[in-house]
């Protein structure tokens, strides 16, 4: 895809030395730069998470700033190289990880602006978002296409399935309100919250916090807990299903009449002329 | 299914045009119809469930009050139109779709004629059934035609997991009130209790409520775990094969000349004797 | 199987009579004897667990008494007709569901001959051990042979599987004793307990009664669970595939020529004996 | 492989008949020193794992302590003989089961040298890795090496869900922490301890040590529930797909006259040409 680009800019020099290195992964300098801007990533975030452990922020706070500091300053100028370097910036400006690679870096300097001492809930919040930095790494999952495909050819069905998820949650949360609320109403204190509760049964969770003492209650909770154990059956059948349709195409042979692709294995006939394959 | 249907009704005037409306999603008004509908079915639910928490109740009691009054208004005149524009009512009346509709509206007017001072256990109870509107949505899920079908299909199969489910919860609880009764009477009470821990756990949602304490008792709810992580294999296989045997019989063309079946959808030729298809 | 049996013994007269109602299922009366077994099968069960409930043992101890009698005397009738029926009793009586059925009369029996004074914990546990007449539902799951011929065609698989299961939770049990021991040995006392922790961890369960307190003990349980979450992958994978392929035998067609079966859809010509089919 | 370096080491005697006893499971001394081996694995984890145990440490140790030397013993005579056999002694002692092997006898003997006064948690923690024995189980299964290529085959999707997965656990994490700390500061502390919630929970283990309490963390944890009840379907889908795959290809026979592939183990004539194979 970015061959004949790269071999068009490669005329203009530096600009086209830095996207060879910036978008081409077979060279050193590119191979280089990838493995920087990975390690980069997952060190910023190991930054960010510390900085959250008092002990830690307490002891070591400095020397985390300094760190995030420098991982702002890379991610910026990695931006800042992506925008020079393509001869269309605003499309990368506006797509996904434009404006994740946007995002990662703002949060810091808007923390510039704001003094210490006002240290607010909000910007607290701004800054742990540095989080999404980990998104960058999407690059890198090449193999990651198969599976949103797989995923995207099911839109429709995993759709119906959380609609039925949520459905029988909600029925089944009434229920258990209905019968739990008046023995049981410290844990069972609201519809919505049986409705939480109905979500941790279903999905095997099982946090504990919240758990029928009826009788009555526990055979309804019996039921709900056998039917979300079976109905996990409906998006692994969905996936797997689409997960091995996908794979039917990898069967390579092309056509050598029409190029047309995807045979089955047992297919003797081009399925789009007729043709013998 | 509709489309002869409506042809007829189409000169009887109004109520051909309300037909339309509330049958059809290819007009503008049709589609606005379905997507009101759904709005009031989402926003009423919320409203029963907003209801039931106390601190919303005591504030927007009121509030919440005339909303309830407006969606049993709207699904009561949906109810009556689609009465009113069906040649053969009964048959809808006494529909799944039919009674879910009239027990969406019931329960508010019940309320009317007893006294509030006399809000009793099954007053409140039948009010919160106000939540199976949720079901009028099924209506608009035609994905979900393949997974009932799927789930029909294996109705055998499922029903022998289930006995089987049971049968090692009845088993292996049983066991663990023997084991576990003398040093944790406490948890394991009777057999149903047990059985209930057998379920909690064989489903792994572990809620941590009841849990053995015994030596013997811990060994035996670890086979019983492994048993239902590896049990749960079953229905995923069953619904899977299910459901990549429905995909398969989804295209039925069979090939004219050598009558070979199992083409892609965008096949055009025969896959096995390369005739036009 | 049993239909030329039957004809034999038809001359008879009453033998012949009894074995159509005991083991066929045609007959007016092979019908309800089956529906009527079954039924005192289920509500045999639940006596023995509402026996175990102490409220209602203190309330209807007598009457639970004199239905345990009834459905003993059904069984053991059952169990003496099936006897009295066969021409080759002794194949039955040492068969699986022979042993089953007489397992489920004997503890009643027992509990004749030992004082009730004397009500050992070993008399208790032989009578709640007539739960194991469940198993006695087995003979009514025709579907279920699929499903055992899917289990026993994995077996070595599922040894596999399960010896991977253990070694994994035996490691990493011994691992979170040798982290979490020092400051939560209330929990992690022991290797066998941290392994029973690791089982329910790794099966997703998660009772939450011991649980991992330290930052590396978390980390370690982290890994496990994410383990846990993806090798159940391997049973459901396995499984699938040994339902699909027995699945595939769906296919009846016959080979004319030599009779062979479990051709393929798309076969045209038995893998036999390469006739056409 | 190993039959023909076993013939002509034959000659060589005694070496010759430890060869074969060792390496080969075909004659009866072969097959007695695989199951006394087997044997002893499980049998000196048991001993380290009722080590650990307090009250048996105490009653039984000098029984535990004679067993332990037994097992070490036997494997130190394995190790030894295993090198003094083969030819070329090195590949093996620097392989994965040679290490094993020295891993599984050498903490008994540095527990020699080592003062028990000065019994140290560096010490105890090198007797505890005994448990790794397990591992030369791995040796008997010959059918962990069609998963083991199932899992190798789909590595890259694997990489690919995991880092999903533990993006999807540091992103909603974050957003917990975000979102609980102020309310709930005792459970939800830091991120990374948010991070471990995340995976609890999205595991679906859910232990209960931590769990959400306001109203919007409980609906980010369900959002977060229904997601880890879904996805575990990619795994299940991707080794699924992969199983049987490898499941098909394991049969490589092609007609001679057609050249068609796919034909079942039992076939004898070519499914789509009808010669014989």
């Amino acid at each position: 895809m970015t061959v004949d680009t790269s071999k068009e800019v490669k005329e203009q020099g530096w600009r086209a030395r830095l996207h060879e290195i910036i978008f081409e992964a077979d060279t050193f300098a590119g191979k280089l730069f990838d493995i920087s801007l990975m390690c980069a990533i997952v060190l910023s975030i190991i930054t960010v998470m510390l900085d959250s452990v008092d002990d830690i922020a307490a002891k070591h706070g400095t020397t985390l700033n300094v760190l995030e500091w420098v991982f702002t300053a890379f991610f910026t100028l990695e931006y800042i190289a992506r925008i020079v370097v393509l001869r269309r910036p605003a499309k990368y400006i506006f797509s996904f990880f434009g404006i994740i690679d946007l995002l990662s870096v703002v949060p810091t300097y808007i923390g510039l602006f704001v003094p210490a001492t006002q240290y607010s809930v909000a910007l607290r919040t701004l800054r742990l978002l540095r989080v999404f930095r980990v998104l960058k790494l999407a690059r890198y999952l090449g193999e990651a296409r198969i599976l949103a495909q797989a995923l995207k050819a099911s839109r429709a069905k995993i759709t119906v399935f959380l609609v039925a998820v949520l459905s029988i949650a909600i029925i089944m949360g009434t229920l258990m309100y209905i019968i739990e609320a008046e023995k049981n109403g410290d844990e069972f204190t609201s519809i919505p919250r049986s409705i939480y509760w109905a979500i941790v049964t279903m999905t095997t969770v099982g946090f504990g916090d919240i758990k029928p003492i009826t009788e009555l209650g526990q055979f309804v909770a019996s039921i709900l807990m056998i039917m979300g154990y079976g109905v996990i059956a409906v998006p692994t059948g969905i996936v797997g299903a689409e997960l091995s349709r996908t794979k039917v195409s990898t069967n390579t042979r092309a056509c050598e009449s029409c190029g047309g692709e995807g045979h089955d294995d047992d297919a003797e006939h081009c399925k789009y002329c007729g043709e013998t394959l």
